[in-house]
């Protein structure tokens, strides 16, 4: 039924979510230990990773750091993809179920 | 019906074009204030920002504008991938009733 | 029928892969007139731009090659997304068509 | 029939994967020649370009390594954006197969 496809694609957006934050969590915890970074720079080394800007002003420098980064970015990027995927298709689904009811 | 479709996803693109023209005028006017850049480095710094192009060239330099950075630059991704989906499925929505019409 | 859909998605292909080289040839035109490059790094320029890689090392210098780069930017990330998206669904059509053949 | 759907998708996301280890061994290895580069530092360059994060601290230096760079880009890009969708696809087919089944 469409509630349960809704339901299903509510639990699909809380599921990355919830799997972004810990990641970010995660990456910023790293980037402070490997990196000898204060946790804004951390963080903020997190979020240009993962959303793929990459500005260059901050980077990791120790192999572990870049090691680290490799991990991280391959997820974080999976992760930010199915998130705006999942949200996306939400609304499109939701949409789509109001204009079943208004017909 | 097919011209329903059409006409929701015409306004998706609309809502999305809108948004991110806000959303370009709002990040300009705050690096213009937060990190003191004259109004052609600001759009220039947001347009490759969003793009998640990130030279490097010109990148935000105070805490301020950092904070504001990572704030606008998921959002700001999301609305491109969403204008750009809603762009690219119009033109498949229209072409698929096209092609019905000439059945 | 199927052989239709598979005409009109290899048209798209068709038109996104001749409005891709059409652009990165401006693209490439535009950097050597406007930032005084010489064609290879002209056309490097276009595409770590064009594919939002942005390393940093080759950048616009001046404003007019900026705002060269703000225009081509958008226009290009939508043609590379668009003939992606175009060779993609291709696959996915042909081989769907494939598998119903095969029943 | 359902299970048929899956095992092409597994495909799918088998073809991909191995395409992708292919592609980044490549690359290493070829920016290890050309850009005369230690193992990680040539691995590192590979993903963050891949990636499009493109920080811009390792960047191919010759224009041999920058013409290797422009070939490797597009086709990883590629094949990391089939990568992807080809998993979620397969995660989204199997939870519509399983919600069919639990009906
Ligand atoms: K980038
Ligand atoms: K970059």
């Amino acid at each position: 039924s469409k509630w349960m496809d809704l339901r299903i694609r509510f639990r699909h957006i809380l599921f990355a979510i919830i799997g972004l934050i810990v990641l970010v969590a995660v990456a910023t915890a790293g980037f402070m230990a490997l990196e000898n970074l204060k946790f804004f720079d951390a963080f903020y080394l997190t979020i240009i990773s993962l959303m793929t800007v990459g500005y260059g002003d901050i980077v990791p420098e120790t192999e572990a750091g870049q090691k680290f980064a490799l991990l991280l970015i391959p997820l974080g990027v999976a992760f930010v993809t199915y998130a705006m995927g999942a949200v996306a298709s939400y609304f499109i689904e939701h949409q789509l179920s109001v204009k079943v009811w208004n017909k």
